[in-house]
């Protein structure tokens, strides 16, 4: 899950890329707290969904309020665009000036925050439970009052294309990843990276952005996530009182994206680059993604990341990095919360004195061995104790838990499929993840080295 | 250069598969034949530029019509569309049932074809001298007056998805070359074969073809080419008299196309196929295009191409197939005129028992070797007596004289480039070939490896 922030700690871009690997899956009912009642999912007239997700502990509430809108509805030509929308709603609106917004939050104690990824863009305010109303106010009057100036949507571009120099260009292994998404994904849109393309970036203007806005924005494309002090008649009316007034948007319309043409010939990405300190293999996968009703291929799938990578006794830990010292680390990662296309991906950091072909080689060696020998049962056993601790550790985040929910309602799925993620997940055999390991099909596959800029062979 | 035929003998293809890797480049003022006037070209009022090639050494004449609309300007989500027009284009038009084109010019004996490429689609007539305005009535009344009817763009689009299933589908080194382009562009359309993505020619109907018809049809985004037993002033006469009362069509625009981001990381994509005959070893690099006025880069392009493939004394064959006998067989190319990019492209089939990491390292080390020794001056003689020779064939031939200017003036090059272009080609220095050579980088390359399904470990 690659997104683009608008504010951008390095740390922060690195715990997103960790969650990746580690793949922490949202609560189930079948593992319950006994304080955290079951969400409450409930429609206002104009189309805006909300779902609570009460949590009294602290008295604190996280709002997030997420739009049914990310960077694969970018404009052909304008990549970048949901993303630059994101950061200029945080500008002026039609009652009040540039800077307010942060400013009453900030005055508030509140920790505000916005996200955009292929799929979604989110808006989070996180605040003393008797602030809420200010929060969900202030978000109220950007879901359709938004106001571009020139004097804004300039500086602001400057913003998002300096991001996408500190956050992605800087790093050789960002550029490869956007390198190897572009060579997996041919035609559909989730082969640009969120942050879009320098050269569309470039061409990103006020006029532009307020189309898509217009188009995109509103009460009927969006899902208002409470989660913390606040229970459900609470919520539904403060949700009543702030969004209730809001109209739907007629121009909001199906979500459209460009087909990706059948995957026929396995590709490989070789980038070089003096900065690079480590080079990796890496390697991608198309995999199905979550479908509504339908999540045991894709639980599969994460079963199948978490047993291949991320713990020390993962099988690629365990027979790369301390077994065979081929590796110096590896990973393993599923992402299946998507509109469209889901991929699986798996890597290597080669041990001093290994090349990038053996380590690749090794990699390859021990995924045909795990399809021949099969599941052990001991580990197995272990992933899904970790699964259930992952599980009932996001039902204490509050916070967390709203980030599930709304990508789950921001991906074609439902509040059950969401919630009923970790019982799938608990539930997979090791026929459905023996399955699943057979469909990594390399002609659906990219594979990328980062190396050394005229170092290694290779 | 890729064309999509409205009728598609494979000995045509072939044809023009040799096309690009022996490059006939078009005659030049500097190469002159007695009986050969120079062309003549002008603009009639409604915008249709016309250029007579005049050649009376047989009453014959060629009418080509060339607009500059082809699959690169497709719409987004709909490719293969300006090739499904070409093809519509044979049937209904408001003055004629469907079919009467064809047979009124097969009574006349004309030779009639079609084909679409990347930057433009072109209609060509070959008939007797008297008969030419016949043909000249039939393209002049499908310029504006098309008629899309139900019955004929349903059997037409199984036409071209069986086109494509016959000349690409069924064709391994067809399909890696298709890969291999949408990975060389990973966003500017020339990443797209003409015949389009099968899902998306399924999408093509009556109604959005008519609708790009009516975007790029008319005689203000066309060229007419009259070549043959013809003057300019009987040439003018009969183009005003056909032509002249087609109104310019104010929908056409300038052409804008998806800009391709930087090239940044080397490209591969393995395609195995239990269908390969031969395995085969392709590189393809992104290549300057011919410009306006400055075509020299691009003619040091195509005297590198015929340096290091096409003959026997070429270097590739000379080294690697008759010294070394590590392939059977070679090439290279050069394809630069395009309206935004041109390819080199370098290949071998390897001999039995060496294998495609062999062969394509006997590649890289020729090529090195040439970059590091330079060009032989007896070799690029030799070559450059060929060019002279191909010159001087193609001023024999008034039709393939026709192709070459019509391929220029539609990939934004003047009359002086096309006739320039054996001159320019003939003046190239060693150091400019050296200096092309040096350009082909890895990172804005993709390389190819066929491979028989299950077979060669590569």
């Amino acid at each position: 899950m690659w997104q683009a922030m608008r504010r951008f700690p390095a740390a922060l871009a690195v715990l997103l890329a960790l969650t990746i690997a580690i793949a922490a899956p949202p609560p189930a009912q079948a593992v319950s707290a006994p304080d955290v009642p079951p969400p409450v999912h409930f429609t206002l007239d104009n189309g805006l969904e909300v779902v609570v997700i009460e949590d009294r502990r602290a008295p604190v509430v996280t709002q997030m309020l997420w739009y049914r809108v990310g960077s694969a509805d970018d404009p052909v030509g304008l990549s970048g665009m949901a993303h630059y929308v994101e950061h200029l709603m945080f500008k002026a609106t039609e009652t009040r000036d540039e800077g307010e917004f942060d400013s009453i939050l900030r005055a508030q104690g509140a920790v505000s925050n916005a996200f955009t990824s292929f799929d979604y863009t989110a808006y989070f305010q996180r605040l003393a439970a008797d602030r809420l109303e200010i929060a969900m106010q202030l978000e109220a009057e950007r879901m359709a009052g938004l106001r571009i100036d020139r004097s804004s949507w300039l500086t602001e571009r400057d913003v998002i294309l300096e991001e996408r120099g500190q956050t992605l260009e800087s790093h050789p292994n960002r550029v490869l990843s956007e390198q190897m998404r572009a060579a997996l994904f041919r035609h559909h849109p989730y082969g640009i990276h969120p942050l879009g393309w320098r050269h569309e970036m470039e061409l990103l203007d006020g006029d532009n952005a307020e189309e898509f806005y217009r188009r995109h924005y509103g009460p009927n494309n969006a899902v208002l996530i409470l989660a913390g002090d606040i229970d459900a008649e609470a919520a539904r009316a403060k949700a009543e009182r702030h969004y209730g007034p809001v109209p739907a948007n007629p121009n909001v319309a199906t979500r459209a994206r460009l087909a990706e043409p059948p995957q026929l010939a396995e590709r490989r990405i070789i980038l070089r680059d003096e900065r690079v300190a480590r080079p990796s293999v890496n390697r991608l996968y198309l995999a199905p993604a979550r479908r509504a009703g339908d999540q045991r291929e894709a639980a599969a799938m994460q079963v199948l990341a978490a047993l291949l990578g991320g713990t020390r006794t993962s099988v690629l830990d365990r027979r790369l990095v301390h077994e065979d010292e081929t590796a110096l680390s590896v990973w393993a990662g599923y992402q299946g919360a998507a509109l469209d296309h889901g991929t699986f991906s798996l890597g290597a950091v080669p041990a001093e004195g290994v090349t990038l072909a053996e380590a690749e080689a090794a990699l390859d060696r021990v995924l045909e061995e795990f399809i021949e020998t099969g599941v052990d049962a001991g580990q197995l056993e272990r992933v899904q104790r970790q699964l259930r601790a992952w599980a009932i550790y996001e039902l204490d985040d509050a916070q967390a838990r709203a980030r599930s929910i709304g990508a789950a309602l921001t991906t074609g799925l439902g509040l059950d499929d969401a919630l009923g993620w970790t019982e799938a997940l608990l539930s997979v055999s090791e026929d459905e993840i023996m399955a699943a390991a057979r469909t990594l099909e390399r002609r659906a596959s990219v594979t990328g080295w980062l190396q050394r800029e005229e170092g290694e062979a290779g």
